[in-house]
């Protein structure tokens, strides 16, 4: 793998993109309008002497930050990271620990999964939202193997069972190989062979984790915790010549009585620290779900959601103010990716999921992402899930249930009534429901015949599938990196010496979320990113 | 009127947003995260001379540069402005012309319009989005009274014809008094007594910028066209002490054969010079529906959206990149507002707006940005007006429609099929409302009672009113500023020397627009603007 490509192509991307996917519906002569490319050369007041000094400084221990200390370590670079919590590990050690990988991984050929770079590409190409960089998609899925590989001599035991079904996914006790996104659910299915490539380890984003530290343990990195990056050091060339740090972080890593976490607070012995980074600043801090005003400001529909992460809320967006700040360009800050399963048992897909008005919005067996976004984005937080008794009893046959209905009525204006959805909207949409359901079909939304099925045996129950029941989401969008992890400023030029990897610089997942693709983004870019920075 | 006040109050008014508006969904312990509030100071290479100095510099001559420069040259600042343009004026003198100005101005009170500013604050605070700054919002309409005068101080001759109607706005013959958003629309006429605040001079955008324009010219401000601004200067205080502009800039001010103009170029002769403003810079360049880029990045949804602008497509984004680009917090820059009328005439409102799916999505009664916004959000660009004999009859009655039919069938099924929805669904969808039209009742989206009737007379017609028509948007998102017209950085910090007023950094409009918004916007803000920089 190596990292370094000419620096324009992601804006080329985008620029193709744009010329293939809408621009031209007016005329297409809408072009740049010939902005001025100017490279501002901003610079900071350095300090007379540095408290800390090594070739390259991250910010963040996470997946990304750790691939990169363990890519820029072995390329010869001396190392510090700095972390604002009191044990390393981020959003990774504490995720699912999917990881997403394919176009013919070890474990998908013992399986005999047919995949292949095209295959993968062509999924992921239709999935991951029409304003994703095709050209950093394409590396991503070339290299897919080739990460696989990295990450299983880095320790990871990804776990050898394997899911035909649909599961949200597989246990942390075994881990295993799984459908994790929308890959056998039309359209996808036409597009792409689907192929499990939802590769986890036997104790989940934890054993993810422990391989990845372990693995930088075995190498002279210097590591700082209860330590938090405030702002970033310009020189007189507009290098990134190092970061101000806060030292004494108290990290409150148990919830409080209230089940929520503290704000991370300075203690009253905190000082503040120079840092000189010789080749560069690596930000790995992740994304900003936990941070309320820039939610507001940038992706408002999901406050009121459940912020995904540890109990250190390490996503405030911090990063991606601090690159911000010196001009950094911040993209996509209005995607998120809201998870709201309707599955498992996959049974339950046999219901329908309607908004406020009674009406669906959305195939129920499609991947949480599709599920839970509409919820925020259209729905003001409001979901329900309607079954009927013969849905119940399949679905409670089939595994536990995860909550309680909310209300039954033995009609479904009166279930209507109790939920306050309109009830002759409610009434119409199921009977419409069902007539197209007597014939196998959903010509709406295409959801997948095996969970198309007429409900018709009263009595009728509504399950709360809104926003109170806790709908986990992370941020999407972040600072722009080129292909070699560096970050770009507002015109598309290099911040010389800063780079970015994981949610704080978007890798594949720019738009759009399948289970695994951000911890592959994370580890994958944090180590081009720390590549990049070593090479300097 | 006075625009100095607090510099947190924007934060503050947000954060009492947060804490009533769904963040407390989950315990509401989830606020801001201590991150450190540092005031970066990042210079620049400032130039060993200057080519032109004043006290206050304008980029961008609309209604918010030309109103600022007015309030800041009566104030005795010296004031330079600069446009690419070759002409001043902006998108505001190539608007409609409507001022959204209330509360009981002169005109209301001719017209017997029962306003007051809490009449008008309860509407605005229910219409402009949940994210709106209501601190922000609460100053503009107390001030809204005192601004229409000064408007009509400075030469703008508000029509006197007055409208009860559904209309998109005066004629340009004549401008009046109308309704321009959802006042008399459910559920805000049950909020705020509906009152008409679309004021409008006859001549539309043109003669209010005729207006503004002669007054600047009693003042001395100093003019320079066919120049662009390319970066802000910052002095070793972190102060904007000026801006490097770029002279000789084409301006395509007549559309090329194809129907669209061509990108502004530099000429050959063209020349950087180096502006030093000793009060500060204002940015007024307006938002960047022009900037396929930026659409891309911040708001992709409306790519294939038209546009709104003169021919010398202003709204290029440049000012949010320039101030971006030293550390400006731009926010909201997913939003836009997209106009798809359905009315006028207002019979056209008893058709029924369908998506590619067959399936109603608003009230075809609400305001353009109402009906047009979902297309682009959510129906992946794709309306359809459908109506029956009888509405077509009555509309073509009522005055000239404005396209032809796209298909035209005796079933409802056969027009799905011409349009390519599924028939069923169509169908089902319009057997639905005809059940609750025939009561006048229209339960999901609870659209004037006026214009809910059955559609059952065939032929039945579906109107194109999806992109493909042209809808035509502004963008809302930009710069942060405070209650003085200041930009603040991404800390929330102000930027000294910099101020920004119009779209480049929104005023009220920020989530969304009613006719007239963005022109009370840009000359209210840009007042405030202007005097603030002059006090300095």
């Amino acid at each position: 793998m190596n990292g370094r490509t000419n620096d324009s192509s992601n804006v080329v991307s985008r620029r193709r993109l744009l010329g293939t996917s809408g621009a031209g519906v007016l005329g297409g002569a809408l072009g740049s309008m010939g902005l001025a490319n100017t490279a501002a050369a901003h610079t900071s007041s350095l300090p007379e002497s540095w408290d800390l000094e090594a070739d390259v400084v991250i910010l963040g221990s996470g997946g990304a930050g750790t691939t990169a200390a363990i890519e820029a370590a072995r390329a010869g670079a001396s190392v510090i990271i700095i972390e604002k919590a009191t044990n390393p590990g981020g959003n990774t050690a504490h995720s699912g620990g999917v990881v997403y990988l394919g176009a013919g991984t070890a474990r998908q050929l013992e399986h005999g999964v047919e995949d292949s770079v095209q295959n993968m590409y062509a999924y992921l190409e239709a999935q991951m939202g029409p304003t994703q960089d095709l050209e950093r998609l394409r590396y991503f899925v070339e290299n897919s193997v080739e990460h696989y590989n990295w990450l299983v001599e880095s320790g990871i035991e990804f776990g050898t069972e394997f899911f035909t079904g649909k599961i949200i996914q597989p246990s942390g006790e075994t881990g295993g190989l799984a459908f994790s996104g929308n890959e056998a659910n039309s359209p996808f299915s036409e597009i792409a062979t689907p192929a499990q490539r939802g590769h986890m380890p036997a104790g989940a984003g934890a054993a993810v984790y422990a391989a990845l530290k372990a693995t930088a343990d075995t190498l002279p990195i210097e590591w700082h915790f209860n330590t938090q990056g405030e702002e970033l050091l310009v020189d007189a060339d507009g290098r990134v010549a190092g970061v101000v740090v806060r030292t004494g972080i108290a990290d409150p890593s148990t919830p409080t009585e209230e089940g929520t976490p503290v704000s991370a607070t300075p203690a009253a012995d905190s000082m503040v620290l120079n840092v000189k980074a010789n080749k560069g600043v690596v930000l790995a801090t992740g994304g900003f779900q936990f941070n309320q005003e820039m939610l507001a400001d940038h992706a408002p529909w999901y406050i009121g959601g459940y912020p995904l992460g540890g109990p250190h809320q390490g996503d405030d967006g911090s990063g991606i103010k601090m690159g911000a700040q010196i001009g950094g360009d911040a993209f996509n800050m209005s995607f998120a990716s809201p998870w709201n399963f309707v599955y498992a048992p996959g049974e339950l897909c046999q219901s329908i999921l309607v908004d406020g008005m009674g009406r669906r919005f959305t195939a129920e067996s499609n991947y949480g992402a599709d599920t839970g976004d509409p919820i925020f984005r259209r729905n003001h937080g409001i979901g329900w899930l309607i079954m009927d008794q013969g849905v119940l009893d399949r679905a409670t046959e089939a595994g536990a249930l995860m909550s309680a209905p909310f209300a039954t009525a033995d009609t479904i204006e009166e279930l209507a009534e109790q939920i306050g959805v309109p009830a002759a909207v409610l009434s119409a949409e199921l009977a419409f429901y069902n007539e197209q359901a007597a014939n196998g079909e959903d010509p709406i939304f295409h959801k997948h015949s095996e969970y198309v099925v007429p409900l018709e045996t009263a009595p009728f129950y509504a399950f709360d599938y809104g926003i109170n029941r806790g709908i986990a989401f992370i941020t999407l969008g972040g600072l722009r990196a080129n292909m070699n992890s560096e970050i770009l400023d507002v015109w598309g030029n290099v911040i010389p010496g800063l780079y970015g990897a994981g949610r704080v610089a978007p890798g594949i997942s720019q738009e759009y979320y399948v289970s695994g693709s951000a911890l592959a983004d994370c580890t994958f870019w944090g180590r081009v990113a720390g590549r990049s920075v070593a090479a300097v």
